[in-house]
């Protein structure tokens, strides 16, 4: 392809806004162009999208795509990840299903622990292959930009491994990624067995893996599991607050098992965003509400989980908070990587509309992770030229074909860059 | 490709057997080939499927295939789908999420009737779109056999555009299909108001439009939704037994939303198969077992109809009964066509493992269709050389990777002839 393109035969464009969240009814109207609309393209941005009438002259020339009569969006983000993980755990799925728990599964020593010693174990070429496999993976179902995660390494080295891989894998796979280190996910096995340990694990990661994280713009952000029996909210407080000191942006894993504060924390932190939330209660809410901390929902996991307890977005969308959805991909609690069936799932179980719901994993992720407003997340001019190509009719539909993958997607050379 | 294939860089071969159902323990153990296997294939049929070292000489010269060092399965077999829809029930979603039940939305004639509506006024070029549409929408998830049932027609002329529909787009999407007639899927408008029309409706499915359905063989296979509020089991037993007089096979949508005795019904007409299942009890499925029924789960209708009762498929298998799994892939109670997803719901609510739910989108739903036995639903010397690629490394994480397309269907020419 040239440096130019058009994209033509598009049966509905769905622009989700011009950049920054949409809250309130604005997550309801997404903006779609439905007048024969064409996406221009230069240099990998969006030059023009509207009637293909109304296309500027310089694009007479241009190559042209052809849509296939398919609703075009943005490229999906998913905004909350664990894409670097080297092996499946579908025996814990098995094991779930006979009856046991999650907080079981990993006092037994699975859990996440299983993910991290798979990841000490493999060297540098398996953990980026499986790392670009889960990428590709999220691509394959419409995901252009993914936010990454470590929490599988739990030292200096195999976090900064992780992070490494998720950097490099975002290039062989042709997706943005945003990088976080994720130490303070677990107690590793070697430091477990008494208060001294433990602090010696949290000191570890204050300062020296998020340090070494942050080194040459490895990881952007720094995240905390808030939970009971992972970590407390005064530790996790003391690990957002190392992580700030280092320039990390700071996100929250919080109440998503039992309430335990950690959104409150979130906000009082000045954290992006705070994920899960199945457990959060108004004060939490309106916290994050006013710190400007945004909601992301994680129904994958809710539903992976079998738990009887899903995040209220509706609540939360009509208190005003930015409400973005994830898959949380990830081998144990979310074996999730279709962004539509978490559309659907929110949907059926957390109150969002079909619209919302896409608003959850376009302009609303875009804004989680802070990207910069109108070139992420949007289809207008300006944005990056990465879209998803929908078989169906109507955006609303995209929730509604449930567990099913429906999309393809479509980047123009340079949209990187 | 030419006449000869051999399909190598293969991680797992899954075979299901060699065979006919897979019945109790059976349906745990599918066979797999994990020795650097290889599948050869001549004339569209598998020849050969073993190790590398013991390929037949006759194939040195063979066209090479790789398969990505992906887990090779015989391609789905979906028994129970609605394809020849035109048009998506988005906004019926939406009325469910806001708390309407599926029977009100039907009181208000919504539901089939409004499926049937946008059938009846479709033309024909329009529906055989409409059907390729959906039956590609399948393939790209993995089916290469799809029952197809008519059932939004609800008069001669409409029924039979929908089964030559399904009939023509199974050649342009590269699939095999079983047609069935569904005319006893609702009553259509036109004849509600009392008992007398009524009954001139079944007359008129029972003398022409069953008759005018097995005619050149576009219908293979009678089907009648049997609940409550739709038709009863005395008129399910005389549009059955109308049916087997004109040489159709039969199959019930039997005990979804009550018990109503359906399955009893569908095995004392020697039906192939009972379908949904979610209120069966026990004389019904001994019932069935004893007269050779299969019992068809359709998970993702529980799934999306927000039911809270599932088919007791653990309880079926180990009562020796044919258990398989299908999508129902229609625009109302099932917009799913993922058999990823449906496995998935089949393990997590349904009691069966991983193994049993591949089992039942294979093997089984071959039996469940009367399939010539080892010619569908297998890897074996003889099947059709039709196969799904997933990109797992055990063929137990199919289930596991929840409502997510992991799947690529992978055929060889002649496979259909």
């Amino acid at each position: 392809m040239g440096d130019m393109q058009v994209i033509e035969n598009i049966r509905r464009v769905v622009t989700c806004g011009a950049g920054g969240p949409l809250l309130g009814p604005a997550m309801r109207e997404l903006g779609v162009l439905a007048d024969d609309p064409c996406v221009a393209v230069r240099g990998g941005r969006v030059a023009y999208a509207g009637p293909r009438a109304g296309l500027p002259a310089e694009f007479a020339g241009a190559d042209r795509v052809d849509a296939g009569g398919r609703v075009l969006t943005t490229g999906l983000i998913d905004c909350h990840t664990h894409p670097a993980f080297v092996k499946a755990r579908a025996e814990e799925f098995e094991m779930r299903i006979a009856g046991a728990s999650y907080e079981q599964i990993a006092a037994r020593g699975g859990g996440i622990l299983t993910s991290m010693t798979a990841v000490r174990q493999a060297d540098d070429a398996t953990l980026l292959a499986q790392t670009v496999r889960n990428l590709r993976r999220l691509r394959n179902h419409g995901v252009v930009v993914a936010e990454g995660k470590s929490g599988y390494g739990l030292n200096t080295k195999d976090e900064r491994r992780q992070l490494a891989a998720i950097r490099d894998a975002g290039e062989l796979a042709d997706m943005h990624t945003v990088r976080t280190c994720l130490a303070a996910h677990s107690l590793p096995a070697e430091y477990r067995g008494g208060d001294e340990k433990r602090a010696e694990y949290l000191r570890l990661v204050m300062e020296q893996i998020l340090p070494a994280a942050a080194r040459d713009g490895l990881a952007q952000r720094a995240d905390v599991f808030c939970e009971r029996g992972v970590f407390t909210p005064a530790e996790t407080r003391a690990v957002a607050q190392a992580a700030s000191r280092l320039g990390l942006h700071v996100t929250i894993h919080a109440e998503q098992l039992h309430l335990t504060g950690g959104a409150t924390i979130a906000a009082s932190v000045g954290a992006h965003s705070a994920d899960h939330l199945e457990y959060l209660d108004d004060a939490g809410a309106k916290a994050m509400r006013d710190a400007g901390t945004a909601a992301v929902l994680l129904p994958g996991s809710t539903y992976a989980l079998k738990m009887d307890k899903w995040a209220d977005g509706r609540k939360l969308i009509d208190m005003g908070l930015c409400v973005a959805l994830a898959t949380d991909f990830n081998p144990g609690s979310s074996p999730v990587c279709n962004p539509a069936f978490v559309m659907n799932l929110a949907v059926m179980h957390c109150g969002l509309s079909p619209a919302e719901a896409l608003a959850g994993f376009t302009a609303n992720a875009a804004h989680a992770l802070r990207l910069p407003p109108g070139e992420y997340g949007v289809v207008a001019p300006g944005a990056r030229a990465a879209f998803g190509l929908w078989d169906v009719d109507d955006e609303r539909e995209i929730a509604y074909y449930a567990g099913s993958n429906l999309c393809e997607v479509m980047t123009c050379d340079g949209w990187r860059s």
